[in-house]
């Protein structure tokens, strides 16, 4: 049997897939694939998985051992976690998630039926439970939703060590325990110990005389955003996650719950940009994409309705100057591109915390004349354009004119888009392109064929 | 004094930026200010910096400590850490790039004028020298140019109570130190020994018995975007890079490197999808700001320009029926919308490694079908809504029909322009919004207006 590892040269993932695909094509005995599927890490297998159209993808999916079904529906997407969740009986289900620790349970509630999430719920010990259901009580997008439970503790009065034969009694660490978390007998929290540390210090010393006292801590309700910019900031693999009332210890946030946080924000804002509600399974059948995509179209098509009705208003002029259908898009299109990327940039300041009350009078002023500066150069360069495609002097002075008007409006939705929605409480991220785009496209074709209708028919 | 406290909770950033402007607006001895600066972390001070304007910025990068600039600068965002450059001479360069590790002063590089990197290099020892060319011959993008060489090697055939009494020597061990690599006297990677299992194991066996002997492995030249896949897939915190033909050790990745290169081109797509060049500085002068934002701005010009030309030439139909002009950009817009959708999902499965070669024509397949069912249906409903306004039978079919085939088209180019980017080795992302609107729009008008000269005037 040619052998299939785990956890080697990053191209081994591509050769795993093409090897599983020859295995399927040969329709060999299923226990050969069953067995190499036995070997490779839990996250290879989920690569497969999403690599495969959906008949190849449920016939490996059936080789996996119920005992790794667990891990390997925490690592596909949700897209793919969705496919293969419809295949399983609620016992399946319920078998996969009682593998998983509480705070992974969690991640996967919401894409489980509500009564596999209730039998894991009654099938877990007391002590489990009660994280679980702490897991469940916390929004998306706080710390709360990101926590993990496998802190390690260790109490501040103790010899490092005792600390240390502790350890050796748990056998393994969990993963990205790069501290120990010191608390006092009512779990509060007292300071972190590093491992780093606890190694290069005298044994004979104390844990709380060798402890970090002051480090970064997180609340569950704080937003997960400032979670990982306090990650990337300060470098940290751990941080620990207390009440903000007990300061008592109730839990840990790591490295790479932060990563994939990142990861998935990431290319949620990136697929909205784009007009996809969510991860789009690739192999997803027609109708699901379709739902995947109506709502956005359904939206561009009312904005896009608008601006036809006010071109409507103008017909008249279009009528008698026919040149006026074919530049009146350029406005449009130009005044487009130049508010979304100032309202781009806005929101990503606005994001980053980067924005103070104080400057926004500033940042109006600057984002106009930076339109003011592109509406004298391309507004000139597209007059130029238009006269010597049309001869009218006239038409290519509106030209010039709209091009101006427009990128200033432009400029001032911008900026004020994103303001209006921070200050009543919005995500200024979601949905501004759509909006600076509906503002500067009926705005593009009523300011031009406005100021055609006024100057020139 | 008020203290200013660093790395505490994450609010306080917020707090620590209105005090250092109210102490600015105070306008007190510059020595208060300079002594609460000192208090804070270097990325904490990078963010005051990034969120005042350029004055103010300026004004407290004078009071920076000239040890603490080094650092510093590398924590704030390119196009600030422009700003602050422009202000510094040669020497204070050299002085800032001195107290930095070679991996750090290979990252500043590009930003620094060439004279000063000779300096800077001149100035080191000889060790640190070959470090900094190596750093430095790495393009970006590589996993070459995320690592660093704060490895901690150990030896295979000594104790783990003699490889521990050697990690007490070093003092502190390096940040993200959360493996020893083992290496043989030839400096060839032998496997690693995670801190967390030192800590657990008899100190009396041999480190060769103890260590992980199979781990994942890096080389310098592959793509940096693999290994931070393999981070996240495999939850790592630190990973070797290793030389191919020989296999030695020539250094290290770690998660906090690679979460900077998420966040940094996961900030680059979605600037360049907004049509700026780089990240801006949102207190950049208007000038910075016109030079990062006008390439995109000629290049929507282009295409723009284009489908005028494509509109001008149906004039002729257009002054025989003006409703036309006010129809036909609501076929290009939703075009252009529904390609978007299909092109970003295939970028992003490209990018995941998600679709193999044999795939493609299921996917084009999937792709009409999904367009086909959007075309009949919004088609439907605005053949529906043109008929209402203009009571033209003809015209509403035309309208429906043209929706229809311009979706089929933006379906056809959505897998095309990403499958022959790919094949050519280009990077399918860049740009790939723009292509496609300028195939939707121009392609919308000619089919709109075409199919109104052939069944309408």
């Amino acid at each position: 049997m040619t052998e299939i590892s785990s956890r080697l040269e990053v191209e081994d993932l591509q050769q795993n897939l093409r090897r599983v695909q020859e295995r399927l094509a040969q329709k060999l005995e299923p226990a050969v694939l069953r067995s190499e599927l036995e070997l490779l890490h839990p996250a290879d297998t989920a690569y497969i998985l999403e690599a495969l159209p959906l008949e190849e993808r449920l016939l490996v999916w059936d080789l996996v051992r119920a005992e790794r079904e667990g891990e390997i529906l925490l690592e596909v997407s949700e897209a793919v976690r969705e496919s293969l969740i419809a295949t399983m009986d609620s016992k399946e289900l319920v078998a996969a998630a009682e593998t998983l620790e509480a705070d992974e349970i969690a991640d996967l509630a919401p894409d489980l039926p509500e009564e596999v999430v209730q039998d894991v719920i009654r099938a877990l010990p007391q002590e489990e439970r009660v994280l679980l259901r702490a897991a469940l009580s916390y929004d998306e997008g706080t710390v709360g939703a990101l926590m993990d439970f496998d802190q390690v503790t260790v109490r501040a009065d103790v010899s490092l060590e005792a600390a240390t034969r502790y350890l050796r009694a748990l056998d393994e660490l969990p993963a990205h325990t790069d501290q120990l978390f010191v608390v006092d007998r009512g779990g509060k929290l007292l300071g972190t110990l590093p491992l780093a540390r606890l190694i290069v210090t005298d044994l004979e010393r104390e844990v709380g005389a060798v402890m970090i006292p002051e480090s970064v801590k997180l609340r569950p309700e704080d937003r997960a955003e400032d979670a990982a910019q306090a990650f990337e900031r300060y470098d940290l693999v751990s941080a620990p996650v207390v009440d903000l009332i007990t300061g008592s210890l109730v839990g840990r946030v790591t490295v790479n719950g932060v990563m994939d946080y990142i990861r998935a924000t990431s290319s949620e804002s990136q697929l909205a940009e784009a007009g996809l509600s969510k991860e789009e399974d690739v192999f997803a059948p027609v109708w699901n994409s379709f739902r995947n995509r109506w709502a956005w179209l359904a939206i561009n098509l009312v904005t896009a309705f608008i601006a036809s009705r006010v071109i409507g208003a103008f017909e008249g002029s279009i009528e008698k100057l026919v040149a006026l259908a074919a530049l009146m898009p350029i406005v449009a299109g130009i005044g487009g591109n130049s508010g979304n990327q100032t309202i781009t940039m806005i929101v990503r300041a606005l994001a980053l915390g980067q924005i103070q009350s104080s400057y926004w009078r500033k940042l109006v002023g600057k984002e106009l004349a930076v339109a003011t500066l592109n509406g004298v150069i391309w507004g000139s360069l597209l007059g130029v354009a238009t006269y010597l495609l049309y001869g009218n002097l006239a038409l290519a002075g509106v030209m010039a004119l709209a091009m101006l008007l427009n990128l200033l409006l432009a400029a001032g939705m911008g900026v004020t888009i994103p303001y209006m929605r921070a200050r009543f409480g919005q995500d200024p991220a979601v949905g501004s392109s759509v909006l600076i785009t509906a503002c500067t496209d009926s705005g593009g074709f009523f300011i031009f064929l406005g100021l055609a209708t006024l100057f020139l028919v």
